[in-house]
């Protein structure tokens, strides 16, 4: 199972008058740390236009649970995998670790889906060969 | 029960590349109306501090399902309400509606919670007539 | 003159640990003050690529002079004007009102632009009907 | 001379419809680049703070020309020095190079200050080792 350690650092922008992150940030980091598990596996959202015509693999649900905020200055690590294959989607699992301290856990499910002819997205059978990459 | 109804303005900088919003952003959206609605009962975050000695409600769990995608010029609303009262946690429902479309539900898990002598959060039982200000 | 009056919420995500606003989001303001002020005389970003082919005002320059900080929680306002027409780019002057303190001030350069056939944006002159639409 | 070379990555929530980053994030990096180039000499924010009770480096002023749009997925370097030293303030300059393309470029004045007796930042004279640090 691949897994890819997203390293990030807390900016000064990044955190909130309380001092630590400002949680949509998350969110953002897990978005990043998704695109970075594919491109890994040399499957990124461009790649993945170019060879199946899918524009990047949708978010269809995203949750995360807040366990230990994160300051100001510090280094953290988003890890991420794909936790789930289904037919037509998957979920990535995302864990922030903060040093030792399990900060956040979370996950993403994204779908596998390509524009009709009105433009509207229609979720399809994943190809074997994308659940593959990451064995 | 109030509710509270937020009006957003899809904009530039909150579209990505596929021309729908960073999801995200519906997260900054949320944070954003849940203070609406405790300011339209006059608890915001500034009132709950001197009030109550509490930093506002921090963030504990959030989640979001994203039914249909909001694009870049769109007016949006998101429709908070308050759907559960625990005893040291609420959590708030979160309805984006884009037009007569349901574009996304969510909901996030806040907590009442005051610093101890050592700068550490400590959850503590929701005043009784904070959520009677709702009702 | 045409002059626009965004009315910006500063939110909880928009300040920094030093409790004020952290600067980029003046620029994030900004971006959408122009369009507003585009849009208030009919010329959004679609209707100029539909009427034009001009994909929106790409920005050439934008400055900003910081005089006072705005804080979590106020109601500033931005007003927006055409200060300039050149030939092919047009200088849109920035002010940031709290109350009656000048915050923040500055400008933005944008471009009359169209893409050639590579893809690559040309400056082009401005209509003199856009030009007009503003006084 | 210190200069300091922050790698960036476009995600794809920093670029816009139009597939190029959306500008204010350049102004973003230039705040990163700042801090890590005074990281660099041992002279982060919470050393200022510790050392000399200076809350970082308040902002001024920032400007920015843009030059060469940078687009989702390519990895830029923001090169962040010193430019010049005035009594009170100090000038950064960034440049954005993309490969080879110098695709931003623009510069932050920053301000030596401390809070006095009610809070208000007063500007005062830079201590000399503090501009000896970056020879």
């Amino acid at each position: 199972m691949k897994t890819y350690r997203h390293r990030v650092r807390v900016h000064w922008g990044d955190a909130d008058p309380a001092k630590i992150v400002f949680y949509p940030n998350y969110f953002i980091w897990f978005d990043q740390s998704a695109l970075y598990l594919f491109e890994s596996v040399g499957l990124g959202w461009n790649a993945l236009m170019e060879k199946y015509g899918v524009p990047g693999l949708p978010i269809v649900e995203a949750k995360a649970r807040f366990l230990a905020p994160c300051k100001f200055g510090e280094e953290i690590v988003v890890e991420t995998h794909v936790a789930k294959w289904n037919e037509k989607t998957l979920e990535l699992s995302h864990v922030v670790m903060n040093g030792t301290t399990r900060a956040v856990e979370g996950y993403e499910i994204r779908i596998w889906a390509k524009a009709d002819e009105t433009g509207k997205l229609k979720a399809l059978a994943i190809p074997p060969e994308i659940r593959a990459a990451f064995e």
